[in-house]
């Protein structure tokens, strides 16, 4: 009976039984008939979506439609091969996730350890730890290296701060030959770092007026660095462009969101404000990490949309298949009952690693003509069959492979998840009106002699 | 008046005052007379963690005073220095964690990637994603490569399986020359692992029987790894010591784990289960991340020591300052009112960064004569007040340096606030009974043909 609560197309599967009442007997259950229930309060919002898209509000929206970026990125691309042993991306948050997120899932795991010259060693510098940035500056051959700095505004300081540093050391290495090492990636009108681009003559990319940090992946943000890898770019759009059409459909057990906006927003009302995603794949480790700002940000708020104090938010917790079932799975079994664990699996990795070793001994027989690619898979299963049992509600996400297709479908749908899960509690997910005072207050610590 | 909630030694600052209720209005905040009154707590805490070391339950604070394993372990890296340009450590949970945060605070922050020959890069390999360890596998020169293979039972199918996967390779690289390329870390006297190494004849380091996973990373688990890396294992032990000293000061105002403790267990009371620790330095963020083990598995437990159910646990999730500024601070100022925030900072980094350019734009002249050093500490400042303004609890701990002193300190500042945590929850902290059920479930999937 299983396959009752199952969604399964173009290569995602989304699988809801562990949150099914029938199957356990944890009191945060849903029950079909509150499935159908809640199932209503999608009624309208497919027409609400299209409204406001239609107003210009959802630009993410727009950017898989994009093919004009795509042509424009892979010529410049194209133009910095010859001096682009190394790219170095210089952002913070929504404008290094996505990049740390595509490369990860995407390029080879080791490229910067063993380089194999075809595609450059990728560094996405989000923090300004002032050891890592001296030892990675005194490190990289500059000469070699294109510097693709990101901020919308021109004014995140922790960015521009890293980005005139770097261009001081490439001025000092390179004279006036420096401009054509960097790529400028910010907004296509206004800001300090536009004017200044403009004045020095630096290659500039536009991230569209009505495109916000965590939701700019599919963007020159995320695709510049994902093209000079040799990430196929329209592979990643078709699958955010298929991925749209998905989350059109109006019945809602054929709406991959809906669902998963759903099951997320059920759980909420029972009070699981925790959200652990829980890839079992290294490569989408990073991934996850994109999600935890997408729905921490955008879902995090003290004001309700009718300015009632509502303290929303769901707590992302990113975690990692198999590694923490020995650091976190303790606590998600036997803890306190505020977590919904989302698991997310692949079908088939790229290679196949087989254990068999004429050796093992007789207690490790059961690994015999089995290969790690079964073992990860039957772990996942075996934590999500044992959370149940105890209570712990939890579904899974499968993707068919690791691809731009399905890597570019699942940016898109959770992108559509937290618009979803936005409108369901009522309150605004594309501001950050929490964040503000602490750069004011930064600032004033900055200016005084001593910290 | 700050300083009257502050604890200064030994390089190590806590600064509480962002708890206490004269500075903010939150319905959380603690009064100095509620902060004596949990001071009582601590009364009969030094005679109840005497008893039980000196019954020998505690084997985690003997560690620190073996000075024989230092010994061993130094002269065993010695013998292999000649073919370790690589240490490959197979681990995983707390054969891993320690390893990694070590690695990360001490060693150059891309070690692996820029090599200097001096000392080996180093992986820790604690997932079995088909796709990265094949690639590792393919790419790692085996003639010069170290194994450490870690896991206290034998038995952990993670790292036995992948442990096999190698050994096959390296049989076929090397023949019988194979075996000087491995290290076993287990138990002392007992498990597959320890059957199968004396057999083969591999260096064996042991892991003291009553040291468990989460707490052993200054046991050979972590020093092996580290003093390959040419870090002071003689500092990180004497900075663990002298933490020792410390933490059994009486007066309750002048012992940091019972300070620490203290803030946490408040917190705990008033509903506030997410202990969120935020380090503002990039090399400090796998020490987070082994911190999430330890309070995760120690202290989510089903049921008290007198067997009633009691679902008790603490979610650590782990931040990185100034990163998440830019992704989670917006819910963890505007979000629910669920969370601690442990800020941990650096006084002194190795390296100063200074920002200032000639061309700084006017909007950013505020760098101007600042370094990276002095926007790191000002950002962490500033989003400690921003959030005490919100009502949101947070304290400060900062080290004066990263240091094998500081580290090995902070490893057990850390270990001693778990211990006593599990004592003031009346739960067991050093078991792991919610994991058993995974393991089982897996096997059985396991040996499906198809899962």
């Amino acid at each position: 009976m299983t396959s009752e609560f199952k969604y399964e197309k173009n290569g995602l599967i989304i699988d809801y039984k562990h949150m099914m009442k029938p199957l356990n007997s944890s009191k945060f259950a849903i029950s079909s008939s509150d499935l159908k229930e809640k199932s209503y309060l999608f009624n309208d919002m497919g027409a609400y979506i299209e409204e406001r898209r239609r107003s210009g509000e959802l630009g993410f929206m727009d950017l898989p439609y994009d093919l004009k970026q795509v042509d424009e990125i892979e010529s410049l691309v194209e133009s910095k091969r010859s001096i682009m042993d190394n790219l170095l991306v210089l952002g913070i948050g929504g404008s290094a996730l996505g990049n740390i997120a595509i490369n990860n899932a995407l390029n080879d795991p080791f490229n910067s350890t063993y380089t194999n010259g075809n595609y450059p060693r990728i560094f996405v510098e989000d923090n300004i730890d002032p050891d890592r940035i001296h030892s990675l500056f005194e490190h990289i051959d500059w000469k070699r290296t294109v510097v693709n700095v990101i901020t919308k505004s021109g004014t995140t300081p922790e960015t521009m701060a890293t980005f005139f540093i770097a261009k001081k050391i490439m001025q000092e290495k390179m004279g006036e030959d420096y401009r054509k090492h960097i790529v400028v990636t910010t907004d296509p009108e206004k800001g300090v770092l536009r004017r200044h681009a403009v004045e020095e003559g630096f290659d500039i990319l536009n991230i569209p007026r009505n495109v916000g940090g965590r939701f700019s992946v599919l963007s020159p943000v995320g695709l510049f660095s994902a093209c000079s890898s040799g990430i196929d770019l329209g592979e990643l759009l078709r699958g955010a462009r298929e991925m749209d059409t998905e989350c059109k459909a109006s019945d809602f057990y054929h709406n991959p969101a809906y669902l998963i906006a759903a099951m997320k927003y059920s759980a909420y009302m029972h009070g699981i404000r925790i959200n652990v995603l829980m890839p079992y794949s290294s490569l989408l480790k990073a991934f996850s990490q994109w999600y935890c700002q997408l729905i921490g940000e955008s879902l995090g708020k003290k004001d309700d949309l009718d300015g009632k104090i509502c303290f929303h938010g769901i707590t992302p917790v990113s975690s990692s298949g198999t590694t923490d079932q020995h650091s976190q799975l303790q606590l998600y079994v036997e803890g306190p009952e505020d977590k919904l664990i989302i698991f997310l699996f692949v079908g088939n990795h790229k290679s196949v690693v087989p254990i068999y070793d004429r050796e093992l001994p007789d207690e490790l027989s059961y690994f015999r003509g089995r290969s790690l690619n079964d073992l990860i898979i039957s772990e996942g299963k075996g934590t999500s069959l044992s959370l149940l049992e105890s209570g712990r509600l939890n579904f899974e996400i499968m993707i068919d492979e690791i691809s731009p297709y399905s890597i570019g479908g699942l940016f898109y749908l959770f992108e559509m998840v937290t618009l979803i899960m936005g409108r369901l509690l009522n309150i605004n997910a594309f501001d950050q009106p929490g964040v503000d005072r602490s750069k004011i207050l930064t600032r004033e610590f900055l200016r005084r002699k001593k910290v």
